[in-house]
């Protein structure tokens, strides 16, 4: 548990070099909340540059000529390099809270004699809240599993609630506090068999573990762009629409871009063939830019590696809590098997807040809170190496040793 | 008529210092459609450039603190500088087609013994098709007023199809053909009368006219920032909801951004008190940032000495074109009486679509063609100078006097 066993560690990571190619202001920062927010890489800044200023700023409305595809071309490479999905399934367009509003309203549309939505009582906000939304304007209503705080979702329990009223179970693919990692194909399979659809969320898997889409027959999936993908601050989010479903599935926005011809202008509403018809609106250009420079980037690396190195970082993360933050109160809140964990490490203490804050102000490292006393860790496979997390968590160890965190004022308790 | 008389022009217009404020690859080049995409201005260039690497690349998460704020901060200051609105009631936030659904959807929610949406049979698509998806997702249906392809929509034309079945009626403020300026305050105390709501569609009206949202008691509006408020291709949308009426409410997609307090997240589903309600999901960051930086710069301007010159220069543009253009076979599609005007000029012309991509090809001017058979030209205050439509109205002259446009291949139809 020295700091010579974790240079050593990074001596054989074959990904060391990757973290080379982000954008590092202050060296001593130690950054663990790539799962909120991923880095810039560099990469990407200079692409936004050159998109912003010779793209609208010289080729003006011209660009549009092959901006326009966009949506779909990214889709089509964030799909085949991430998310196992062939071309023509996927979009980046919107939020992840807009395009999970659209497909489980088409989902629901598509299973006229059943009216419930499923999903986890623990899942993030914006899913319940959308999910209800859309089972309150169609006159349904969600119904929700009863998921342990630290392994999530499983088998038991979603039977418990599944039966022939179910038009569509949504659940999040990597719990958001936890970092449990869902069962996503035998759970699918679950779903198929009691006969409705199922909506994974992949906020916190695409591009930290496979997903697989295709090879375990998922009907639908949203998800977004500025964790592990490293888009930046409200990048766009992604859809993916079985091609298997496609053709009978409708967005309940029906906007300009989803049209069969939407330069056609007299023509009534016909939506588009293929996931194209989930599209609305007019997309941001550098959003977009900055989603294909992160799947490239990842893509080089490869998802079986920076899996790999993901499982090694989180193992090493929860050996050094284990030895040296035990003993200050600290304990593990996601799943000791790192089969069963995304890319995070939760930590639960009573003090999550003010040992949150004072990390970032005192110690430089950023963590993440959640409400009311986790500590999420997300030591990324692209950004972080093995001395991070040892230093990263040592340096949390002699925050609290010393109690310099007691002092935090609490008023003002804005996370993300 | 000659280039004296323009250079002349140009020597008195107290805005021609601002055409050097907007980035220019090509000084020879001609850009007229800054009412599809406004051209870059060179402090909306830096200021992204400082938001991505500084902040996304510095701040990390932390930069959430402020960028929070934005969609409120930055609705604000675009209500108050440029459409009439006092703070509290603009959001910048998704794509205008969303906000249009989301707004659509709230005002027949709310207007619940009603079941008809009326909207002009020549709106933008986007217009027509979510408000068709609304009604028809409501069990309620859309109601075409028919109007003039020049003057756009008027009281008698709205007389006729309103009556106690229509909750809502959604009108564009300017025609995106004719560019029609609509009588937001006559037809707005119009359909209050009929016991309906007004949502107006400002893409083509936002930082070109003045809209006087809460003097003239509007209801709902809705816009876009990549033409006139030069935010970029893509750059979000922004809605407005009369505090009279927002916690009256809901927004049919409920997001965690709409809730009282997005950071208790085991709270249900509450609207946040205000327009915020109508927020989703998390929100391009550098989108919010090019928005402010787009309206910053007209703000300074001031709206009434942008429309003076917008009405100097359309004009102008149509003296020109009469003389001009309409001996080869160009006529004005626009209404003749400058006030009825919004920012661009329509030339309707049966080769349009020819002429439109020989302009930019061979004559170095970029107008927008419409199909079948329009041309639009918006001199727009803030980039172009007299000069400029002296020019580029001699170049179409000679472009089509000389026949040149008669070999352009047509194959290919896009156009934005």
């Amino acid at each position: 548990m020295n700091r010579d066993d974790a240079l050593a560690r990074d001596a054989q990571d074959p990904l060391a070099a990757l973290r080379d190619q982000v954008v590092r202001h202050d060296p001593d920062l130690i950054y663990l909340d790539g799962n909120s927010l991923g880095m810039l890489p560099v990469a990407t800044r200079d692409r936004l540059a050159h998109a912003i200023d010779q793209e609208w700023g010289g080729e003006l409305i011209r660009g549009w000529q092959h901006w326009f595809d966009l949506p779909i071309g990214v889709g089509d490479r964030l799909g085949s390099s991430l998310l196992g999905a062939a071309e023509g399934q996927v979009v980046v367009c919107d939020t992840i809270t807009v395009n999970l509003f659209k497909l489980a309203w088409a989902a629901m549309a598509a299973r006229p004699g059943r009216s419930v939505i499923v999903t986890d009582a623990r899942n993030f906000p914006t899913d319940r809240y959308v999910l209800e939304g859309v089972a309150d304007h169609r006159g349904g209503s969600v119904r929700f599993v009863d998921t342990d705080p630290v392994h999530g979702v499983d088998a038991a329990a979603l039977a418990a609630v599944l039966d022939d009223d179910v038009a569509l179970v949504e659940l999040s693919h990597v719990d958001y506090r936890s970092g449990a990692l869902a069962d996503l194909a035998a759970l699918t399979k679950q779903v198929h068999d009691g006969g409705a659809l199922v909506l994974w969320d992949l906020a916190h898997s695409a591009g930290a573990v496979a997903v697989d889409l295709d090879a375990n027959d998922v009907d639908l999936a949203v998800g977004c762009t500025y964790k592990y993908l490293n888009a930046g601050p409200g990048a766009p989010g992604f859809l993916y629409v079985s091609r298997r479903l496609v053709d009978g599935l409708e967005s309940p926005i029906r906007g300009w871009w989803g049209q069969q011809d939407p330069f056609d202008m007299d023509q009534p509403y016909r939506p588009a063939r293929g996931v194209a018809r989930f599209l609305s609106g007019s997309q941001s250009v550098p959003g977009m830019y900055a989603v294909d420079s992160g799947v490239d980037l990842l893509g080089r690396a490869g998802l079986p590696a920076l899996r790999a190195k993901s499982l090694a970082l989180t193992t090493y993360l929860v050996d050094l809590a284990d030895e040296w933050l035990s003993p200050l109160g600290f304990e593990l809140r996601s799943p000791r098997d790192p089969a069963r964990r995304g890319g995070h490490v939760v930590l639960g203490h009573p003090d999550a807040y003010r040992i949150g804050a004072a990390a970032v102000r005192e110690a430089l490292v950023v963590p993440d809170v959640r409400p009311p006393d986790l500590i999420r860790l997300a030591p990324v496979a692209l950004t972080t190496s093995f001395t991070d997390v040892h230093d990263g968590v040592a340096r949390l160890r002699d925050l609290v040793a010393g109690g310099s965190h007691e002092t935090i004022d609490v008023s003002s308790r804005r996370v993300t």
